[in-house]
């Protein structure tokens, strides 16, 4: 029996007339796309074009809330209260809903952008408030969230709800000790060779882990690896991730059929 | 058999510490309630707040779509493309849709709002494109617009296609000989006694009609009453219709009854 | 010698067709105005309006920057680099600028608005940089900030600069034994009635120095006394300030006339 | 005695983690920029970064303000009031200038952006009701528009009042001949040949007036020539029209040094 993991990339992240990403590239080798929904970055057009091309390319797509801050593309925290939280999410993803609806697409999973994902990830008790609203309005949908030791635990307790967790981990990206990612505040923290990326990425899959930046290794089943689509770099990890795959017994799918 | 009626009103167009609107008291006598998207009013919590609060009062819920212009609370004409408009109205439509699926609640209607509303009342063209893309994404919602010559006639054309077209009347206000509403303009355009308008509402459902300021009569078969939510006197009158219809044979129900 | 201090109200901070506060009311009672930029409340028209009102009323204009977060009324931290919050408040303060210059008004004075007033109070780094960069971009004006021991200081250092900063108090508001103010969690941190609010800024002034919600006296030299524009409580407690300030030897007057 | 001439490029509207245009590339051959406000694009730190740009290169900055839509970056009439107009232009204008101020640069210039520069070359009198309001609240500052026949005589009668007013001229734009700017909508309308443009340029200047796309003559006196930085082919006519300037006694000069 062979391993299987999703490749997803955040995307629609342009806005009127600015462009931001390579969606129309990196849409070839991903499964799922992130689409962003208008608060960090995005519009209605931007993001029915976006549904428009997951659509082409057989992509599964899925919302990807930020904080409202269009200036900071949601990169910064904001002090916002958990009810509010709540709503802002369901308001994103409802409105990315309506336009999948409109090209009779589903909704496969929810990734939280920028400064929320990261503040979410520390914040349990938050994160299912959200998750369990977004059942309620959405139903069956995934829930993409970085793999981390609690988070890997998160992920247990949602499935004895019936909530499908995802864990991600990102190729091009050293991780601490402790299984965190290293802040991009070290030179260190991103890596940037696309066969590095592209072995990392296999290795992640097949051996269920992470080696840390000091070589220690981190346990973690991994369902879905990020990929980058704002330089040629990532893209091309993202093709040789392809590529290798298929000598290496990993089938890449979408996380609707294995979560 | 008796007559029936509609009655809506706008609401939920407050936004963050603003308050717009008595949307409480209002509500207790209206059947169909506009709630604003977040475009030209309204954000995530006011809406969410507005779908609890037509659950409680069980009046039935439709989206209020605008220009993306809160300075000018979408009472000023843009120059928006038809392409534009219909990914505009879909991602409003659907963060409300998001909202009410979250509280168990359905997608009674849409109405347009300000300057919206009046440009697609003479844009037969971009309101049908519209309507088609709305019925693609949410299914069987009834469609609300000023009841006009025109307009009559694209209830008929719509209801072919199965698709469901309600016409407003506005008791409150005046109207040309043309059947159009007199332009705010003029001071005689807006009625402010309760009872007037409240039998003005009543004439207009049983006889099947408008008088024109001119004394013309304009025959038109209206669904439903706008109702002010934001003075008194309109809230009176309101009251007045509920209280009056009792004795005239008029029933008030929600749209997706009788449309 | 008498005893000197100024009123001053956060005002313009309306927007669109949104109303708040009772700025013709309480314009009466102050000295100085704080008009809001746009970026936590206020549009291009409340501010023009807020101008004329102020130059109508013999009031002293400043500008009242916040977070950009129309949604959250700039009451939310935002994680905002140094930088980019030097640009932010340069941009308000200059688009106020611009409109007192239309109307022959000069610009007396900046005081920061809701979280991001309260985050200076205690980043004394960042709140000198912005000092600094305004001082450059608007020359000679007064910058009023929360009454501490640590702004106390700053207010010496800044003066040694040739800089003016003024130390707000508020009478309405219980403080706690370290001088600052008791957190708006704690019901007793508002005071509701006007008699005592307004003897309590008496007191402020002409002893110099604010009794904490224990008993406890904190010497403390105040500038100018916040009044809250959007109750009518607030308003009659401003009202009475003025009535006993007469009896009190205390002069009210703008900011530029004395600090 | 030789020719003078300007060359403006619309610069600055960059916002948040978005990119557009090549104004590192760019700056290097005009003399006056215009900068966006935060209306139609650009925030306060892209704002910072284009003044100091413009400081470094020796480059003469304007205002550049817009329609309040990010979204359809200005290109979309709005039905605004003239008087919310002239406020929303000062407000704008004063924000950059406060950004001007900080880095000791002067405002020399306002010219209109997108739909709202096209509408008012049609409505002389809302033009000089916001002309008259911005000498008001900046002093002697130079108005750019386009030049046709209408904003020529427009040019004289602001010139009686004191007023300065630049006409601009459009060398990689074909003209009808009525002397108004071909719709893009026509393939024709726009040259892309860098030598074609410059040359075009240096002849409106020297014969002081354009040919139409008919071959008709229309004499018309430019002071400025706008350059386009969004693409390498009008920046290579910038950079040619410099080279042929040298030789054809045509001097390039900021507006203020000679409007």
């Amino acid at each position: 029996m062979g391993y299987i993991v999703d490749l997803n990339c955040d995307m629609g992240e342009s806005f009127g007339d600015y462009t931001l990403g390579r969606d129309n590239e990196v849409i070839r080798y991903i499964t799922s796309s992130n689409i962003a929904c208008g608060f960090h970055a995005s519009d209605p057009n931007v993001m029915e074009r976006t549904v428009r091309l997951c659509r082409e390319h057989h992509v599964m797509a899925g919302a990807h809330p930020g904080y409202p801050d269009l200036m900071g593309f949601g990169r910064r925290t904001m002090d916002v209260s958990e009810g509010d939280l709540v709503n802002y999410v369901i308001y994103q993803v409802g409105a990315l809903k309506g336009l999948l609806d409109l090209h009779g697409m589903s909704l496969q999973h929810i990734k939280m952008h920028g400064a929320l994902y990261n503040n979410l990830v520390n914040d349990e008790k938050t994160y299912l408030r959200i998750v369990e609203s977004a059942v309620k309005a959405f139903g069956d949908v995934v829930f993409l969230t970085l793999g981390t030791r609690k988070t890997a635990e998160l992920k247990e307790a949602c499935r004895e709800k019936g909530i499908r967790v995802a864990l991600e981990g990102f190729p091009d990206r050293m991780y601490t000790d402790e299984g965190e990612l290293l802040s991009r505040r070290y030179k260190e923290a991103v890596l940037k060779d696309p066969e590095t990326i592209a072995k990392r990425a296999i290795r992640m899959v097949k051996e269920k882990g992470i080696e840390s930046i000091n070589g220690r290794w981190i346990t973690m089943g991994l369902d879905t690896m990020c990929i980058h689509g704002d330089n040629m770099e990532s893209i091309e990890a993202a093709r040789k991730i392809r590529e290798y795959s298929r000598n290496e017994d990993v089938t890449i799918k979408p996380l609707c059929e294995f979560v």
